[in-house]
């Protein structure tokens, strides 16, 4: 039973996980040639590529022809008006981490047209944007994937998903959801003992790659606190922003004016103190930066924790994400994810696997 | 988009995960009433329940009008041509570990029925029927999902799925993939030392219900080559069968003809210090009994290993399986799941999670 339609996938945005699907895209196309795959769109913020009959930009030069490109992008009502009239269903891929192209998604979806994003935006905006998205996706039967939105192409929505759809009664999530994070207190406060000075830490985190362009867009658990909203409301709570819960700041109150992320690095080392002596009244425990969800009490919450060394949190590696599902079924011992939650490869990984996932469901 | 025409669904089977899976299949039905599911059929090995007209057994009465039901089971030809004719796509889910009922898997696809099952039997059979079964599935467009056939609901089968299909290179598949082995070694050799001793602790381990009727079965390792057969597989090596690689087996060869898992735990003590050598020449790391693949090498087998006590095999705890998939995109650091691999419950929960998925794709 061959699909005979071919599906049209457009995609939005060509930076580091853009560049890794583009390349996957590329693959799945040459391994999987039913139902035709045809990237019938491709933009970044300035320019875009597209055929006006929907035929396929080639997937191995794509990057660079998109470059030369001297056409700009479509507004998004034009680009849904687009992907209806082509012949065949059509999917969007977002691969930005754009607040506009989230905010469109329920229109994109009420058209007919799926989504499939690692785009954190959407999921961890304002509840209504949430029930719009859901509601929109119902009535058209359009999807919206977006495994990688929380711990890149780890199996945490997927499995969140399946626990609740089964009718599992999830009780507790908890787990380290930044690499960053992850990183910082797993060198800062190892289990073994010892560990560098905290602002030692942070820099070096900066020159691995492992934060963002200023530290300080980790350090203020914002991201953290974006995917445990996600989490939160698909256990079923309505959580209305990333923003409506308690999260603790790594950030000390007098630096949170620096102009620059360099001025920030070079004025923490006078706060070392601060962080040693949170690590000291640890005692026999590790220091970590978690977050947590209580589904019975309806708490969410993000910020320091303390662990026994045995503990999986505390024997993380790297900058590995570990998420953990107390459930009725699985009792006293959760269900546990854990690898690496960031990075290019992996964070296209999950895009790809929903793009599968949403190609096996619309295809006619 | 409301799906309007029914999915038929038989399930074969009754027991522990067939009435676990029942009763989250009335649930189911409950919380999202389109498409509608049409229990049309159910059988034990001895007795069968089914309307002709296909309409739905009523799903809260059906293991007691089951039991008293007169009709006996369809032979599997009849059952496929009674599906063929339902007014609508419809689904086997096969809840047993027949071989027969997994033989006929080929042709029940062939017919355009889909399978859903926890059943080991058919994945981890001959190489052959593994080939009829997926290529029976292409040429239909029906679908056979399996997750509960290793790890039972843990997301094993779809992880590995992903990666494979996305493009990702699985090196290594690692773990404790027997809830039994699990226990058996975590009380033995728990990484704080001591333990107690090993004829005692599988004498535990039934009492508890851990370990199948005769504990022989489940200390020779097919469960666990089995499992390893069907994640071999999926990672590309053609596994001829479960017996075609090196399998331990912790049966002492004087005790592989006693008459009765009885006589066996009668004089298992005797074959204690055998057990305790292995213990001690472990030295400083832990012994664990464990199945790996390593697919550059073509290599999979079944036996133990030593592990550091701070390595997350050697740190699991009470019954729970951990399965780690080491791959290029996630580098040194395995992509881990972990939690209760067995359990009427858990089992049924990943037939129900595939249940979705496959009504996803065929819903009309």
């Amino acid at each position: 039973m061959a699909s005979t339609k071919p599906i049209f996938i457009a995609v939005i945005g060509a930076g580091g996980v853009g560049k890794c699907f583009l390349s996957q895209l590329r693959d799945l196309a040459v391994r999987r040639p039913s139902p035709k795959l045809s990237l019938c769109y491709i933009a970044t913020s300035r320019k875009a590529l597209y055929n006006d009959d929907y035929s396929s930009i080639n997937l191995e030069s794509a990057i660079d022809t998109l470059a030369s490109s001297s056409k700009t992008p479509q507004s998004l009502p034009d680009l849904v008006e687009y992907l209806t009239k082509a012949p065949g269903k059509a999917i969007i891929v977002d691969n930005t981490s754009s607040q506009d192209v989230a905010d469109a998604y329920p229109t994109v979806l009420k058209a007919g047209v799926s989504v499939v994003t690692p785009n954190k935006k959407a999921f961890s905006g304002s509840y209504k944007l949430w029930q719009d998205i859901f509601q929109a996706s119902a009535a058209s039967g359009a999807k919206v994937y977006h495994e990688s939105s929380v711990g890149a192409g780890l199996p945490v929505i997927s499995t969140l998903k399946d626990l609740v759809e089964t009718g599992d009664e999830v009780t507790k999530i908890e787990g380290v959801f930044s690499g960053t994070m992850s990183f910082l207190f797993n060198s800062f406060a190892p289990t073994s003992g010892g560990g560098g000075k905290w602002s030692d830490e942070v820099k070096k985190a900066k020159e691995l790659g492992y934060t963002e362009p200023d530290p300080r867009d980790d350090l203020n658990g914002l991201d953290v606190a974006r995917k445990l909203t996600i989490l939160a409301r698909l256990a079923g709570l309505p959580v209305e922003s990333p923003t409506s819960f308690p999260v603790e700041s790594l950030i000390p109150k007098e630096l949170e004016s620096c102009s620059s992320g360099d001025e920030f690095l070079e004025k923490l080392p006078a706060f070392d103190q601060q962080m040693d002596e949170k690590k000291a009244s640890a005692g026999d425990k590790v220091l970590r930066f978690v977050g947590s969800i209580d589904v019975a009490t309806k708490s969410v919450k993000v910020g320091l924790q303390t662990f026994e060394p045995s503990h999986p949190i505390a024997a993380l590696k790297g900058s590995d994400n570990i998420i953990s599902f107390y459930t009725k079924r699985y009792g006293s011992n959760a269900l546990i994810v854990q690898g690496a939650g960031a990075g290019g490869d992996v964070t296209a990984m999950g895009v790809t696997a929903d793009l599968i996932k949403v190609i096996g469901q619309i295809a006619q």
